[in-house]
């Protein structure tokens, strides 16, 4: 019988949930909405029929060996949600806890924020099969990021490691939404290709710009890359100073962990040569001698829309490797 | 019958042996010149003889479990030294294989770089017991770091992890030993201390420091350590701007890996509070709230004198927990 994983991605407004095999392909899927009014109850009794809606309605009969779920703010060592601001719950969800409750059927539940479910499923699934070192960066409306070392996902301490969107890349630069200035995340993210666009737009006094025709609220990285094809300046200056900050931000995760290679995933990657050459170009220029030439800068493997639910899924492959070792 | 472990320091002038015990006490120690004309061979000989002698004047029996080196340019991995630029060796040195082969009796031969090694002996006998995720970082002439991640050290892709000393800190910044500039090493080393005095002397003409009497090339950080004591306005506020740098390099670290605790080690540190509340009091607004007010800032447990033999004496129990797990 085949085996499967069930991958649950929650974010702000949905929660997907797909069956995924062990080849990281989605058997089926579907989603719920998140609730808005902090109703844990009915939240789980909707993802445990949900679940169970998705196994059923499947046309093979499967093996399934648990549920892997990421989520904004997740504990992988508790198994709880914790004060995520996105969400409308209240204080500590203990999600793992509830799930086992509800589906005492599933032999692994685990959870941890989607930029470590990312890594995971890069590994598990993806690019990184093989590597027992590498770190991998998402790029969105935030930058996640998720460290594997000897072959597993740094969870730390208290099981929220991996912050690296929230490193220093310019000390009293611009404001994050973390309430902190110069942080990676407020120049690398795509809102903040945005406001690179605007700040030399200001520089350069640009009118002639492909991106002066649209507001600050309207203008999407979708455009600086439409922009930047069509050989607009600034468009494609933003890419280069983007690729610039990121392989700073790079260089220091490089100084810490020294990763085999690190994938980069998200919305700007869409853009390929354009963001990843001025990152592999200005990277050695950041780096200790030891490190210049050796680490691998990739676009992740995995699928933009399944992404979340499958890198979800391949947590449960990865407690089953645990167990067995 | 007492079980012991060899520890050996190279620097660049001398190599230091030591038998220390299972609570990171030296019973015995002694020194022997790092060879300046890059003649392995013989410098394994006198290592040898140098390891053999100690252990046969020692007044009770021991069972002797290895030998742990921390050495600058290490590799944990392959045991070899490679390319080391304080080192009088030619390319690289297989170390740990020619130690094997001049002493078969030792059952563990394993090599690191010394922060790594200070790191291993902070968790094997010093303040970092029963840790699984920490950091140290060392400050003396250079700044080194080790990271321990589930309770082993990160030794990354290619064994040269843990180089926080050269994180960005000040983009554009000061000149770093390594050639890049604006590197955290040429901030918070005792040189950079230092460098960050006379920056203050000459911002604020400061002709009636204590600091002013003497020249660049003379100032010790101990002279900036007296002149504080003294009540030294330049003195003490590169006690403050030190810590608020190091303050902000740590917020990096903790970003990554969000380690239980980072330990401080070296020569600056013997300023206790005027070094450490710095620190502590800036950490907060570099960091996450996730991560405010939860990891210890702590001085290094390990003695100063004898710290390098204690730490790389410490990957020899280390080794053999591994292969009891």
């Amino acid at each position: 019988m085949k085996k499967v994983a069930l991958g649950i991605d929650i974010g702000g407004t949905n929660t997907a949930v797909g069956v995924v095999d062990q080849e990281g392909s989605v058997l089926s899927k579907t989603s719920i909405p998140t609730p808005k009014n902090g109703n844990v109850d009915s939240y789980v009794a909707g993802i445990t029929s949900t679940v169970r809606g998705l196994i059923k309605d499947l046309k093979e009969s499967v093996d399934v060996e648990g549920i892997g779920i990421g989520a904004p703010n997740a504990n992988y060592y508790t198994g709880n949600i914790e004060q995520a601001p996105n969400l409308s719950f209240k204080g500590v969800v203990p999600l793992v806890e509830l799930l086992k409750k509800a589906m005492p059927e599933m032999k692994n539940i685990a959870l941890t924020n989607d930029a470590n479910a990312a890594a995971m499923g890069e590994m598990i699934y993806g690019g990184a099969k093989g590597m027992k070192n590498f770190v991998m960066y998402t790029l969105g409306t935030g930058v996640g990021s998720g460290l594997i070392v000897n072959g597993d996902l740094v969870y730390g301490h208290d099981g929220f490691a991996g912050e690296c969107g929230h490193t220093m890349l310019v000390p009293g630069g611009r404001a994050c939404g973390c309430g902190i200035n110069g942080h990676l995340e407020s120049y690398c993210s795509a809102g903040g290709m945005k406001r690179t666009a605007f700040e030399l737009m200001a520089y350069y006094n640009a009118n002639d710009s492909l991106l002066a025709e649209k507001s600050f609220k309207d203008l999407e990285s979708k455009d600086i890359y439409d922009a930047a094809v069509k050989g607009d300046k600034i468009a494609l200056q933003v890419f280069e100073v983007t690729g610039d900050y990121l392989a700073r931000g790079l260089a220091d995760t490089i100084h810490h962990t020294s990763p085999e290679a690190i994938f980069i995933f998200g919305g700007p990657t869409a853009a390929g040569d354009l963001i990843f050459e001025p990152i592999r170009k200005n990277l050695d220029k950041y780096l200790l001698p030891t490190f210049r030439g050796k680490v691998k800068i990739l676009p992740s493997k995995l699928k933009l829309g399944d992404a979340a639910i499958v890198g979800a899924s391949s947590l449960v492959w990865k407690e089953i490797q645990k167990t067995l070792s």
